[in-house]
């Protein structure tokens, strides 16, 4: 007699798709299998039951003089949990002149106590100096083995001997590098040009940001991360060229890895002009043209890419010159994304129901480092999520759960969608209604444990 | 309570690398997990649990005026519960004017009643005619999905157009097509060659076999089967060139796949030389020089070949013209494939525990069509294998249980061996002891479930 | 004083692209040069001086019960000299039962006296015998060192050991191998798939000879070579499929060399519905769509495809069983193709005027091995064209010179044409006027002297 | 009757390989054919008769605070005039603060009146300024379309922006960028850590430069040019990984050219242990394995390398703080290189006498936009040179005439050596004796006449 079994659903995972119960013990997974029984019981006839889903690219609320994103701890984590996401990973951005790890530190006790959901960082060193980087081994030593860097954006970019000396440290670490990959340079001196013709407009803003140079970036820092030795994860790949570097590196033996983020897959460059809700869209990489959509979607499912996260981090409207409420650049994603992908995903056909949860679930666990996450096996955390696959929401700000007046997808409407949703054997939401309080999200345990499982 | 558990063993499967318990109810896997209890329970502390094993290239004797193997369906199907294998495809192969399924339906009553595990069969067309070729569809509808085709061996081959239309037949039935990969007309001209030259010992049969004429066929295959729309699987791949053929086919998207067979991997092109055991190597594709032997390693590990199979076919010695007992060509594997590839492969680091049980279990059932075999997964058969690392075993014929007077890998020492077998629930070896009857193995079901699963 | 000197043309050649003069003494090209003078001098201002062309794949008139050509080596070369070809190349397909060095020396009889211009021969083995073949030596030894095998068409294809066995009589000889690569067995049993579903107009024509079975039989006739250590040429490659396959064989270091012929590069595939012309067009390989175009001329552009031949072999048009007059497969194209690839390719941008010459003349004469022949450089044949760029006109029958009925480009209006053709220092063609009598042409040299040249 | 006649030499160039006179009428070539007389005739018997040699990768004496080269205009257009170089390019490396015309100016007046062969530069801006760069149209303007840029070295390296707008300039005007592609932050950063390890040998050296990270800088190079629209080419390639990234650019379209140095084609990474002489050596890209040397070798024989230059710049020995003469880097090579590609390309096998002539004569004409030169045609500048190819010359600094007291390849022994070296129609070496005074040469036109010649 489990705790918790979860009956007769269709069970979806690597390797797995078929009905059967799951049963949860405490905090973990029990076993897999037929005919177990529980003290409580859910019947999941005619539901998907899948692993709470990972989303390791997300932004939570800053306190600083700059602006923020909008979602804290609290929303972000109760809108993660309507979306079926059981761990998030925030980006702990470091201001020049911080230790990283007191960054780390402070960072963790804004979460402590906030989170509905687990949780988890990448710390991000934005000081361009060596005694900065070479904090990184305190840093995995602490826990986070998730180390990123910018290699364009004023103020956030670090040189290629600081991303190497970075990177040289993760891999004697045993962690992995994760880059924002575009040329800085390029893009700034476009940019000038463009202003030089008088081209201010959002329809220049793709055109300054070119697929050919976040390639190069890409190529970069594939060879920077083979020179160290480092396993690496390009964030936000959006270019079929980026892609192509990808692979190449790949076929060369390199543990070099492909994020696809959930705006880049749904949206294309027409989404920036918009009037009202362009705004929003004036990110980095730029939506591009359907072509690139494609590619990303054919690379997600021959593997070249390996895991959709979403950049979450929308931003409430601000009034410009003119008084009117628009959207500052940021895009919202975490409820959303588990629904989107299934959509837009396997209802076309494009993936496999096993490869969507492998994309969403079980591959970010194992990229980004969360050994106890991501699949529905016995031992492992019992995060599991209960998706109804023809339930239809239309996707709306009140609808949704982040803290934000505007939605990134407003009006579209996606068949199927998480119901219910448990953490570590507790139900957090139950038939889409909010079952238990925030507070209760951990700190999620990281690392690799068998070295070698991944790639 | 269950009807048996294997507790406490690390179980190893495709995302599965743990300590935990596998639960059996009757034939099926009923649950894996942590405190399952059975009726009976067998304690694998230190032993690794895997699924059975499925070797899906293997002769089994055949009554015929020329020459057969030697192990029979009883004797082969001992041997292959003693190393780990649950489940093993044989080859019906159809002399000329014989109906395709009426060989099947007399194979099939030659192993009814005889095996010690489960079977199933590939059929494979001799004769070269339409006719023949056109009841395709019907073995298929018969049950079994997987149609060999020789393009090499005078008597065996078929022509280009025949394949095609074959394979045609194939991929409307939904089923794969398995090729022998060499250009026979260009073997036999090389042959003549060295005849005309002299040239006629053992030194010379690679020599006539060039890689090349190897990744000729394999090129010539698949493109064959790209044209028919056909899934594809390269039998015995062993020239690097056609492990590149293979990659070219994949990077266009094609569903075309690749074996390798275990002596390829073990032994290279010095074993034909010696003067004792060399005359069982002559065999076809030729052993290669250790380069090609790498590659077919590498490719292994980087999934560019799928399975590792035996061809399994050993032959009682025979005397030759000078009294001599020589070994007719042929190798016997399907009892120390588990073990050679772990002791070759996981030892030395050059696959990892779950590729390991990936080559040998569970993609061989996904490309075989075998959807009740291969994984520890609730609602599958209870084919399970204790395996335990530590137990050294030196080859040799006494020890092993094939019907054949010499053994391939004679004198290699291995770490690491199979001692118990389940089949469907049952112990069939226990402790390296046989605990139950040949004869209460069946047919297995054939097919691709989900369609797409595979690839 | 030169015998004859070209003033002021417009020379181009490789490498040379200038206005200057080019003196004749006796035979041969005397020098190149400003300031030179001749007892005879012709003003070439305004005109492109270029060197004779060549065109290496010719069928001239069979005298045999089955069909023929129709164009004699007296018709043919004379349409050659006003097309500005001062050099043929026609096949002698040698019949079963004939040495080859008899068939050669009758052919020769047959060309002897009759040809306005220079000529020469591939010899053509049809006979599926090692005797047969093993007569390629001898056939070097008698001064023609290309031999021509064909994959496909009943009665002419060899099979693969034979071809093999050729092609190593070629390497051993210093020769070439000009393979027709398509998969006969294949093109048959679509064939006949498509009579079983009552498919049987020109429509049908293309699908039974798809260019993946083009690209399968140059992958395979390349691969031949390469075992064989041979020289190879494949004629009339027509789909960008085997392209790709001659760049990768360049990539390994082969010595292979592609030929593009002229109707590949003009036409496409509805040019075979026509119902009047659309017989004609019944050629194998098939016309095929404006991709496979495009790349022909890309790769003519980017060096892949070495030559342009133009496979010229009209016939006259005959009765059909409904009393209309039909023109039998086979294309006219030895007077235009100077033309035709200088309206499409050099006045679209697409060749530059030094390609132009090299696919027309200079790359033909090093790929066939006319030592002689292709260069306007001293101490080689004075072959001479004078190319009026800006001469308009209409293409047909009765403006031309083949001794046929129709045209294979009726109506087409080229800008751009030969006005005067010098052979070995005589003016054979004047200002568009027949200047001399057929019968001085003779046997050109064979070999590629400097070994090595070529590649 | 022309003025000048070389009688009866062995005349190699690009589609040239014959025994034939060539005639001068003043400044140029006249004419080449046979039986030409002139008022002065040399008998070239026996010899080889080649384009006067290019070498467009020189560094000439700079008066500057800083160290300079030792070779003056005027003993360095000795050394080319000797080693068979009719035409050299240097480099005008521009001091910040100083506009680049004139920059250009004052070297073009230390040239005027001191070479005693033609003569042209590069310029290469050094300021990292906007401003500067924008002067870039100017210097096309004043003759100068070759435009070099720095990845690497303080004080001279460019970042990204400006290398783009720099290259931006370098297209609209029709030029040719030229960059020295090392990645110069990662460099940095791993000699500051070897320094750190106490690793300051030259033992040292090369593993600071890894292959790697060349390979990086070209393929950033090459992106930037490709999103600039320019042609480019890349100074001194050395790794294998740099030719691979070249061949791609030019699968992919790209007018993308390649160089070799003289000395990673001879020596490799053991020469700068030479405890006397390996200090010269520790230059950037470094010497690397023998493997990389033969990779540089077969790219000069495919293509994928155009020109072969030497980064000539020799410099005295200076007394070290233990008061030893020890050789400062660099190397010295523009009177051997014709020599020593012969001796070891043609005389090995590795390139026929036509490609020496290229890769070091015509190609270097063509890619650095030199219309008048590389190339024996009538009406181009009469730069000839005779070539003995049996005779031998011990190298060694007393033989040469650089002003250097050391000699990169002291002590080889080449069999093949220029003999007579004829500039503009003069002879200004003859018989291995100066024959005419320093002080002739003139500034050579620039430019690429016919748009496309190229590439």
């Amino acid at each position: 007699m489990f705790d918790l079994v979860i009956r007769n659903g269709h069970v979806v995972g690597p390797g797995i798709d078929t009905v059967m119960d799951v049963a949860v013990d405490g905090e973990v997974i029990a076993a897999i299998g037929h005919g177990l029984r529980g003290r409580r019981e859910l019947d999941a006839t005619g539901l998907l039951v899948v692993p709470g889903a990972v989303d390791g690219h997300v932004h939570i609320r800053t306190e600083r003089a700059e602006w923020s994103y909008d979602d804290t701890f609290r929303t972000g984590s109760v809108a993660a949990a309507f979306g079926g996401v059981t761990t998030f990973l925030d980006q702990v951005q470091v201001e020049p002149g911080v230790r990283l790890c007191a960054a780390l530190a402070g960072r963790q006790g804004e979460a402590q106590g906030e989170c509905l959901v687990d949780y988890g960082f990448h710390v991000n060193p934005r000081e361009p100096s060596r005694e900065r980087i070479d904090e990184i081994p305190e840093v995995v030593q602490a826990g986070v083995p998730t180390i990123k860097f910018f290699m364009s954006y004023e103020g956030w970019a670090l040189s290629d001997d600081l991303i190497l000396r970075g990177m040289q440290h993760v891999a004697a670490a045993g962690g992995l590098a994760i880059v924002h990959a575009e040329n800085k340079a390029v893009i700034e001196e476009l940019v000038r040009q463009q202003l030089e013709l008088g081209r201010s407009g959002p329809q220049w803003h793709a055109a300054a940001r070119p697929a050919s140079m976040e390639a190069e970036a890409s190529h970069r820092a594939l060879a920077l991360a083979r020179l160290a030795g480092a396993r690496v994860l390009l964030y936000h790949v959006t270019a079929a060229e980026s892609v192509e570097e990808l692979r190449r590196a790949r076929r060369h033996g390199d543990a070099a890895f492909g994020e696809a983020c959930l705006h880049y897959l749904v949206l294309d460059e027409s989404a920036i002009l918009d009037p009202v809700t362009g705004p929003a869209f004036e990110v980095s990489p730029p939506l591009r043209d359907a072509g690139h959509r494609d590619a990303l979607w054919r690379a997600l499912a021959d593997g070249t890419l390996d895991v959709v996260s979403t950049d979450h981090g929308p931003r409430r409207r601000v009034r410009d010159a003119a008084g009117e409420l628009v959207p500052p650049p940021g895009t919202s994603g975490i409820e959303v994304r588990l629904a989107l992908v299934h959509d837009l995903g396997v209802r076309t056909g494009l993936l496999s129901l096993q490869r969507w949860v492998e994309v969403c679930c079980t591959r970010p666990a194992d990229v980004f480092g969360l050994p106890t996450k991501g699949r529905l096996l016995p031992g492992l955390d019992a995060d599991i999520v209960l998706f109804d696959p023809d339930r239809e929401v239309m996707l709306s700000a009140p609808a949704l759960h982040s803290h934000v007046d505007h939605s990134t997808y407003e009006g579209m409407r996606v068949r199927g969608f998480p119901v219910t949703t448990i953490s570590r054997g507790e139900i957090v939401v139950e038939d889409g209604t909010l079952a238990a309080e925030p507070g209760r999200g951990r700190l999620a345990p990281r690392g690799w444990r068998p070295p070698g499982r991944i790639g």
